[in-house]
């Protein structure tokens, strides 16, 4: 039965889509099934013994205060320990460049309110973060896609879509989401040169840039981006950094946050205010208090060993069970690794096989804005224990060694 | 320092300002001022010892479902609690027809996202809340202000806008904010009437309902709109309710919902997807633990006995302090009310010297879209306790009889 509402929508609403990956997660809830096709942290290390100390503290000592509307800007003391951590492997920044908010989704959901008219360009690597596509549709955004390859977005190919004149490019330079790929020094420089000399700004995700498990943690590209320092030490430069506590802590408390010159983070602050008004205090008051003592770095190695560990099995398995004309990444950190079929096969028609096996991934289209990657699929390694893991890649190796088999132009 | 992203705001952002409200709670933050200023609940009925239990429970019981990503239409058993109240109160529905947001100030968020194309109208009361303007500026929304007295929205008036050809009408039926004024149910069930027979939808605003101190529950305009529901029982009507816990339990954890026809859900949850993947679930967890048994049910009426008190004590200083040409609206519930100065005078000038004597309080223009109002206030009774209370509004008392003796029209 229709209601006046039907009639009603928005244009916009015609821009915006279910997310494919959200959807789906359902289909792969049933218990049977081994998915490697969300973007889950593993359960195991969620810090619930300091979850619960803090939550009884800030009740116990602040509960008015964590109960109560708060300001949009975020926590005070959260933003200092999140400027002071920035300072260590980043950049050197104040509270005041900083803004708190419920999960990165929504810093890159307000930096399309503040940015992106209909038809603007934003260039990202190719693949790229399918929740960013997502946010900047719903603004009308148009994408010029940069190849990758496993030393991350091709930066020799980045000057011809500067020329186009977008809004700003985006990058996730640690173990991306999905391509599981590090842009290397090299290229995070030439990104920064070529940003700088073009006037065009960066977006820089690093959400998982914590969660390295070997070689040595590379300078984050806002650091490289020195000439827009301030003479008051303050932070004025063009690079917008966002990162979050969905790795580090837990996602189900909802907190990440931007890092921008002021005037960038005043306007990001009227969309929050517009949005949903502040992100809770009591989740910003926990976060502190659990990570507030040097918490984080301990905990930190606890998630990077168990990650690493998963990887380690995931690729042993892949390189046993699938079959030689599969590729994949093997990446240095975070939570994905990215596969390559055979340039004929499609991962949705895959994926339709492995779900009736019992088995899921994610295929790699939809990350590609502008078409392409049908033979490609992101698999997530975090989620899923060892046993699991070795369990879902013989069954993928199966279902992928007789789809291979079938394949005419493969022999 | 300029930066280029500086040059790159998109157009929507001219028509985002910061909140008048919020930045005013900034001014008025110094310990000595007292503020009615704020829309905040009473600290003193936060459930503290039932959140501190809550909280125990999930996390040694469902840990690891609380702190990881969850569905985006929210906690299911908490949406199953919400409809079961909700059917109570207002109308029946099932969990397909419920999305939990974070904060009703999502829920307007998402509303203007998925309905609001730039020029559209809105037909509002005048006065009314704020943060509804501020969420639908941003997607180049104009009004169109009907007027209100004692009794609500003057329903006379709405034809004339309703032929107007505007996208909703939105109305805040019970103890409005600013105005704190009920709409009745004569007029209730006019504003229905008229929805229908022009096919204008209505989006209600009900975040003080279960806040009545005296009088009669009234029905809920949803409830009143009958005529739209489906042959399964399911809600498919014309209405779009909003609701949330940030009056019954806290803001400090950020939760509201929305009730409307399930395909009206699905946009609204892709709305979600984009913008902030979905609210804590932590929270979620929580708040259905603490609300699960009746808990509720006997909160609210501490909350209900405590405003009372507090709007009391206020209109019996102000018939006390205040010089007679002073006049206000005398609420049944709910957290504010709204004052009317002679209208030669201009209460953000009031505001001004009254900041200089440690009191507070919003004028009322903002409240105004279409302008006015420059000689309206609104103040808020639940935050400050009864000897607060007194001592605010003697301080307003003596400013407002000094600048009242002062207006040369007014002998």
């Amino acid at each position: 039965m229709q209601t006046p509402w039907e009639y009603r929508y928005a244009n916009r609403t015609k821009r915006m889509g279910s997310s494919v990956i959200r959807e789906l997660l359902k289909l792969t809830e049933q218990p049977d099934i081994i998915s490697f096709g969300g973007g889950l942290p593993a359960p195991e290390v969620f810090p619930l013994k300091e979850f619960r100390a803090a939550c009884n503290y800030v009740l116990d000592n602040h509960g008015a205060q964590a109960l109560q509307y708060s300001t949009t800007e975020g926590y005070r003391p959260l933003r200092e320990m999140i400027a002071q951590r920035t300072a260590r492997y980043a950049v050197s920044v104040t509270p005041e460049n900083i803004l708190i908010t419920s999960g990165s989704q929504q810093a890159l959901d307000f930096i399309g309110r503040v940015f992106i008219n209909q038809g603007d360009h934003i260039v990202v690597e190719s693949p790229t973060y399918v929740g960013a596509l997502q946010a900047w549709n719903a603004y009308g955004a148009q994408y010029i896609s940069v190849p990758s390859d496993e030393n991350g977005m091709i930066t020799d190919e980045l000057e011809k879509a500067l020329r186009i004149g977008p809004k700003f490019i985006y990058v996730l330079p640690n173990f991306q989401n999905p391509g599981g790929t590090t842009l290397s020094l090299e290229r995070r420089q030439r990104l920064v040169e070529l940003a700088d000399q073009y006037g065009v700004p960066i977006v820089e995700d690093d959400p998982y840039g914590q969660l390295r498990f070997e070689g040595d943690h590379l300078p984050s590209v806002v650091s490289l981006d020195s000439k827009y320092r301030g003479d008051d030490g303050c932070y004025t430069g063009n690079v917008i950094y966002l990162s979050t506590f969905s790795k580090l802590l837990a996602p189900g408390i909802r907190l990440a946050w931007v890092i921008a010159p002021e005037q960038v983070i005043k306007k990001l602050v009227q969309s929050k205010q517009a949005a949903d008004l502040n992100t809770a205090a009591f989740n910003q008051m926990v976060a502190y208090e659990v990570g507030k003592d040097g918490f984080l770095d301990e905990h930190v190695k606890l998630i990077r060993s168990i990650y690493k560990e998963r990887r380690d099995v995931m690729i042993e398995m892949m390189e046993e069970m699938f079959p030689p004309s599969v590729h994949w990444t093997r990446p240095l950190g975070g939570m994905f690794l990215w596969g390559i079929l055979p340039k004929e096969m499609d991962a949705a028609e895959v994926l339709n096989i492995a779900i009736e096996r019992k088995v899921a991934f994610v295929p790699g289209e939809s990350f590609h804005p502008n078409g392409g990657g049908k033979n490609t699929m992101r698999l997530n390694f975090s989620y899923s224990n060892p046993e699991t893991i070795r369990e879902g890649i013989t069954r993928m190796g199966t279902v992928l060694k007789e789809l291979v088999a079938k394949q005419p132009s493969i022999s």
